[in-house]
């Protein structure tokens, strides 16, 4: 089922075959330690290029096997891969928003963007040229299907996306997710503190992002502006998503235009939008207008294998586009006992 | 149902997901009035590049509107993205075997390879250098799913699948299939004949098939031996791919190889292998070996759009794949009904 994030009832996506775009990305803030467990101890910076790979081929190329955090549960691109398998995308393509790997075996567009720098020592962005770059390819992008889905993979992406609201201004420290079921909150501020410090009220918004976020928000932002005066956008993430949003709510005034907001629609997982541990809702409502924002009811109650429940009880939670695909499987007719079939023959088969 | 071409006995195919290559190249004899009806008039050699953007992208970037024949019968690659929508392929790659339009939206390997000129007036293709680059691809190609498929696009292959037979000394004039109802004997008789008068006993192999082949069979030739050592390669097409399967026979005598044929299997659609214009089964007993050969028991017979039923009456038949990947979605549980209602939903949305 899909529901509406703000009073839980029935929802539903756009009618007929969606786009998926991946926006990869590194930030060097995923190098702290113990900042994110989105990835291989070691080679988190590789996990947006593994989850590349593997939801276009189902299949890692860049290292021998796909990304879980410490505790062992399984990147969400499981679940968007499984979708994909049951109801094809119309397409699926990767945006290289500063990786250190190029993913191989998928279609790449390459907008000449460097890793972001650790945003306790500053981000180091060039933020107008990125946001720039973000419009130009939504003006650009020529769709396939009848809307688009937009997901992520940025580790550390929650840390970045807190950092960003809190430095445009937004009162909203304790509402952004973490990969952990329990978050490191001791490190986690440290580097909002430290990031937020390199931060003051002179700055233009631009500085502001260009010191204290990370490439997938930004550019995402200026693509968002454009690509929905031409079609619908499905933003697929959760608190990440909504920072995105708070991104182009600011940005917009700064380069005069409106947003077609009847053509965005955020969506993400169950777990996201009923975690206790961060507030979705409070960020959204922080925006100058009410998003449609919804979220896949999907659960791993009758999985097989063991190490999938974890998701029911707050591990890894969203990630890679999954509440959206798993959202798009729904509007498709695929049941939550198909996917989770589905990925469980993934999982037997890798 | 999948049956086995020879005997109509139930056939299958192997187990798991699969990669879908499509073999895309251009013969300028596809350009001789009246030969073939893969396509627009005029505008023949743009086919393969749209059924490539087709069933990549379920759209077309290079010409506003779909390959269809004269008559209005739309390409097969319809029915091979209806079954990658309700069960996916593990990705889907174009190879560049000589085209004049470079695919949009497509990943693609290049392997600078010109369009061969047309077959009356002798081919000029270096078949030893293609069929090496064929092998080196065979050995080279990364499996990301169980096993592959591979299909074609090549307007007017079936004539030069013909010359090639004859050129090589199988006595097997009536027995290739045509995209027509009503076969163009005239012309093709002609185009024929010229191309065999090119060619003399006193020719390699190599340069038999220089004269009066195209590059799909050549390339594949090779590919085939290489990939059959590492995995199992499903052949998609009808007569065009029988005739590959005689080229690689022919030519592994020259490079003194074995071919794996345990892992090798043709796939077709039932208009082809209960075409009574051609004898796929005759071809194949040519082969030193019987190879696994079955087809796709697949009708129209249940659509709503009365032009789809012309395939049931022997219409255009075969191509892009169609048939391996309607024996593809009947392995993977899907109904004959639920893949019409996905080609009409397609059609609907176009």
């Amino acid at each position: 089922m899909i529901k509406n994030i703000f009073d839980d009832s029935l929802s539903s996506l756009p009618k007929g075959n969606a786009d998926f775009l991946l926006a990869a990305s590194v930030t060097r803030t995923c190098e702290l330690e113990g900042i994110t467990q989105a990835g291989i101890p070691g080679k988190i910076p590789l996990t947006p290029a593994l989850d590349a790979e593997f939801i276009v081929n189902q299949k890692v190329f860049s290292l021998g096997e796909l990304a879980e955090t410490p505790t062992g549960v399984p990147t969400p691109a499981l679940m968007t891969r499984a979708v994909h398998n049951l109801r094809s995308f119309t397409s699926i393509e990767i945006l290289d928003l500063g990786l250190d790997t190029k993913p191989q075996n998928c279609r790449i567009h390459d907008f000449e963007i460097s890793p972001s720098k650790a945003i306790n020592k500053g981000a180091d962005i060039n933020a107008q040229e990125l946001f720039y770059k973000g419009m130009k390819f939504g003006r650009e992008y020529e769709l396939k299907g009848n809307y688009l889905i937009l997901g992520e993979s940025t580790p550390s992406g929650t840390t970045t996306a807190a950092a960003t609201a809190l430095a445009l201004g937004y009162e909203l420290e304790e509402c952004f997710s973490s990969s952990f079921l329990n978050v490191p909150n001791k490190i986690r501020k440290k580097t909002l503190d430290e990031a937020l410090s390199l931060v003051n009220e002179k700055m233009s918004s631009f500085e502001k992002l260009g010191t204290a976020s990370d490439n997938m928000l930004i550019f995402c932002a200026g693509f968002l502006l454009e690509a929905t005066k031409r079609f619908h956008v499905v933003l697929a993430g959760g608190t990440q998503m909504a920072a995105c949003l708070l991104v182009a709510d600011k940005l917009r005034e700064d380069v005069l235009m409106r947003l077609n907001s009847d053509n965005l629609t955020l969506a993400t997982t169950a777990w996201v939008a009923k975690d206790k541990n961060s507030d979705i809702k409070k960020i959204l409502s922080q925006l100058s207008y009410t998003p449609n924002a919804l979220y896949a009811e999907f659960s791993f109650a009758s999985a097989e294998i063991p190490i999938l429940k974890k998701y029911d009880e707050g591990e890894a939670k969203e990630g890679v586009g999954a509440g959206a695909a798993l959202a798009y499987g729904f509007s498709n007719a695929l049941t939550n006992e198909q996917i989770v079939k589905e990925i469980e023959a993934i999982m037997y088969g890798m």
